[in-house]
């Protein structure tokens, strides 16, 4: 069980995430969960009375609530007990704008994924974090699974051999109707080009699916074919997607992302096989990890039981069989995050095991997924992602 | 339950299937499970010794054991008792000219799948056997499974609405490592292209998951894109296949057939979903449906359980609980068969229900997918099946 | 895959089993399945008339459809080519009657379970039939699921260590209501005392239960304390069993069987945990064994899959992954009294993997359980069981 | 998702939970996830260095880490900024005195279970705390998972008719080897009897399947008999425990508990069944519940998916699909503890939907099973609970 015992918490603003906002208070309660950091400023809303409300309730202080995010930049900036790391939860299209003000007063950025509307735009983030020595991390939170990371120790260590095959999928139901023409907020802005960029499924949760693929497997893509689609009567964007995927080692593979499979709620899965094994995986059962030496009966590993290796136990909260869900996952991110942030405030390099925390490279990496997918599926054939 | 009450039983005879055969042994239990065939000739094996200790074997009468299939449809033909069908259980190379012989002898068919090598093959053995009035049943057996009965039922009741999505996979693993260089029989024949066509993986299971998704939903494949792949060392044939599929109605899908993927066995499943609801079937698990009307939480069906339909009951023996298997499927595909040729027998029509079973059709469909699957993979993009 | 490869077929005649009769189908089926009986006679039902038209729907010799199971012993007796066994599948209360007749007869019997209504007829149709030197098979069949024989044989082994825990429950629903009431056939004997003895969901699947872990385990029962209950209006037996388990090495557990949970179908499940592993089983997905050594994540074993071992083996018939079900468990239950009988017939031991087929010793034992566990619910106490 | 919007949070004491204690930590996470409680004092520590760095870590005031909870309570009532509740996360010995130090000193208590060593010093705290108008919350936090809330409503409002079997299980393996002698701390205390009372296994997680049960069919248990067993060579306590329960409505039932049962983690299983239905839940998958209409195919709800009624609801956080787990059942123990504290500060009624947490009622009724359980299996038979 983790728990901060460090004489400080990093002090956090939050941009975004106001009253009625689901990803904020995820985004709060993973940051509360090991008490590394302490909220204590925020530009929560665009709507200034929505913010100010959302300031009171959250017991911020009044000075240090804010109607706009590049005021909080700047006053927090010329504090001495200003912020140090910023977290935000806005829709995507306001990403880059809200980084770029806290990159430019020299801010530490944990911001929502995906990052940006074009792989171009997350590339700059980089330089300019890069340039001004920041820490940039992104939400792909499923990484912060303790089974995940074990896959992926387990899968990088050569355990399953070279990889040949990865199928990954998120499937989901909720958008199976055009509930954003009824007025449901959720459905409005995630299919909404002006606020999500080129991908409305495909950015939410495909980028998800791919991010955890990538994660576990370590390969990059070199090409897809893919099909893009739009089922549901009146809908801007799409609400599936299929993609073939072709890895840079060789490995073959497919990804499947839909918000119209009736029956599936969070439905995230990944399987990857390689020459002499495999492991398999499901988010919504994520205390549990199946692996395959070929040859062998298939064993299950469980979160806290025999056999889970150290980076699983690095993160592990719980003993064997009794649940870690969501929040402890996206709580292990921020885990992840402060480690970061401290050693950057400490001038001290941060437990390797932290740095696997997808950052602003995952970032790009997803974005480019996006870009070739969108660009296969309107030319009609296999095209390269770089 | 299912016996056969009727005064006589069909008389059966085998080509193919001898000694140490899978699948012939498969076919003489499901011919024999609801006493509905009788076997009593046989050309069981290309070796004639080998035919006839499995003759003896099997207690056939010593005359009607052939050591040629063209004897045994020529002698036959000439008995007034002679067989009345013939189930073919031959390597996929020799269906096509064994079907031709019992064809021209007058004897109904029981082939196993795929049909043959080509599309144009399959459909020329639909135009003998029609010009012939002959049944010609494909053992694409998955059909048989209750289950799979009922998804179809549900599905094309109209109860899923429209369908959009189809994803089906038929997962292996017995083929990880080039076995078939070390004297493994059934692995030598599988992956030997003068012995099983254009498709190893693709022929022999991919078309099994082919089959299971137009035999649930109704649908025509329209086009496809696909990367055919082989990961065994040396291998000569594929191992791993993936597809995307563009329905005839607009749905899409993807389809992913493997024998390189260590931890499954024989991992067939189909999920399809609609407009309104879905359906998800896992042939491991065969016994059991999940349905899903979309804002309603899903229900799982039982094989003879309540909700289960009159298209699962008409073919389940056991009480709901009691699992039926793998073989109880294949005795399914018999029992309509028996159906299909007793109505030819007697000059009646058959029970509707038993015509569902896949026949030269289906045989047909599945040779035009491998075809398309492997034109795909050698262009490079997108083509379409007919 | 087994198959009867030997010149001859064991002549086979059923007593009950006639049109409409569940049990006498499934023991056909199962006799059928590897072709090693050949049902030649039969004394199909105590009503003549539905004997009769039993009879010839079985295509049986009408000189060999008997009215009566007295006449039907005498008869084949006299024959040369007279039945060498019988299957007895009538009501519980036929079964001694029956029995005796047909080893006065000198004719090998398979007999369903309960084997009589006491143990003290279970002992006399021991002391019987071994004076007559003949096979007395008992088909508490759930010892037919390969998995159950691995799981036997890794108990027996001592790979969990000397045993510590059973839990074993068999769950049902189908007679949560008093439909023995309404017409229901089925329900009718099952739940009538004249016909079943003294326990009726206790004698029909408490016993299945009971039996299934000592087979595993091979341990016997000490003493017992018990709860019979009867729950649904107006029914003269028991349909809900709760049961304390003493047995002889020191193991401690209990065991549940109940026809009145509503949600479960045929819920038979064994757990047993030694000193340092455990086994868990579960008869709706019977295919698969959870084998623990302790300290070590679980491993899942599969029918036919890696890890499987020869007792599983022996009886498998499908590659890992192909679902066998009951019927297969009920054919390797009659492949078993094959060996049994053959053996007996040419004067030879039989296979010593043959021999653990429940006979008439576990008759008697699952009769002294009945016994104790009435004994222990009217005396409101602990009692020993012999 | 609940998060607290009131202008205070309440200051919250505690006692025991130092450094490398498991349960203070899940203690400290549940109260901080809603953010309705801010940890401001501690005895922390029997041990004075280790209560005072444990104070350090948690960044507790110093004036305000006690080294003996005496002086903790004396102290903080007299504050005006005092603890208005109080956390007690000692072994089990110790509750009974640290309660009532707390109650004397007019501070709410949330106490860990079990809550004392008898069933009178149980009834002798309700009376304290009522006198006192204090309220008193007993951590069987199981009741805090939605889905067990769900099956209660269920239940309770009738759905599965008249509650007529319980079947309800703790099974672990933790303990299977005596690692109490090999200075595993928590196996130390847990197999004391000088620390833990009159059961071990039986009061430590019995009494958590005891409650669950309880809870959600509200029976009361008239009757026990019980074998209550110790397997691990030199243990002092018992690890295994079997019970057949009797209840006040009719009902019958078993209870396992064990820590010796190879390959189970945290296996707490509940199944009830009544006349028209039954429920099913498993708290290694507790997102899910399995609902029964009788003659209907079960339903699998999901928390926070379609079908979930008010009780989930309430106290759900994430959406269908994203998991919750262990912690955030224990937090919302702690958010129905806030509410009843906040009501008991502000003199007015509780949200009735909290009320129905655990409290001291709880607290007595399993300490009374204990002691029956303990009674029977010293007397050989049935006993009386009250």
């Amino acid at each position: 069980m983790t728990e901060n015992t460090l004489d400080t918490r990093i002090r956090l603003g939050m941009v975004g995430g106001g009253i009625g906002a689901f990803i904020g208070v995820v985004h709060r309660v993973a940051a509360r969960m090991d008490d590394q950091f302490e909220l204590v400023a925020g530009a929560l809303s665009s709507s200034p009375d929505r913010a100010a409300e959302s300031g009171r309730q959250l017991r911020i202080a009044p000075d240090r609530v804010y109607a706009d995010y590049r005021d909080m930049a700047k006053a927090e900036a010329a504090r001495e007990d200003g912020i140090q790391a910023v977290a935000v939860t806005t829709p995507n299209h306001l990403h880059f704008d809200n980084c770029c003000a806290f990159i430019d007063a020299g801010i530490h950025i944990i911001c929502d994924k995906p990052v940006t509307f074009t792989a171009d735009e997350a590339r700059d983030l980089k330089v300019r974090a890069g340039a001004a020595g920041l820490q940039f991390i992104v939400t792909y939170n499923n990484t912060g699974y303790p089974m995940v990371r074990e896959a992926r120790a387990i899968v990088q260590a050569g355990r399953i051999g070279k990889v040949r095959l990865v199928q990954v999928e998120y499937a989901q139901d909720w958008l199976n109707e055009p509930i954003e023409r009824e007025g449901h907020k959720q459905a409005e802005w995630r299919t909404d080009p002006s606020r999500v960029g080129m991908g409305a499924c495909l950015g939410d949760i495909g980028t998800h699916a791919f991010n955890l693929a990538g994660y576990v497997t370590g390969l990059h893509l070199d090409a897809v074919v893919s099909e893009v689609s739009t089922f549901a009567e009146g809908r801007q964007m799409d609400d599936d997607v299929n993609v073939l995927l072709r890895y840079d080692n060789g490995a073959r593979g497919s990804l499947w992302a839909s918000q119209v499979a009736p029956g599936n709620e969070n439905g995230l899965r990944l399987r990857v096989y390689g020459e002499t094994g495999g492991v398999e995986w499901d988010g919504e059962v994520p205390n549990h990890l199946k692996v395959t030496e070929y040859g062998m009966p298939p064993v299950t590993l469980s979160r806290g039981g025999y056999g889970a290796g150290d980076a699983a136990s690095r993160i592990t909260r719980m003993p064997a069989g009794l649940p870690e869900g969501y929040l402890e996952c996206f709580a292990n991110t921020y885990l992840d995050a402060a480690e970061l942030i401290h050693a950057a405030l400490e001038c001290r390099s941060p437990d390797p095991a932290a740095t696997t925390v997808p950052q602003i490279d995952s970032g790009i990496e997803a974005q480019e997924f996006v870009e070739a997918v969108v660009r296969s599926s309107q030319a009609g054939g296999w095209v390269n992602v770089r």
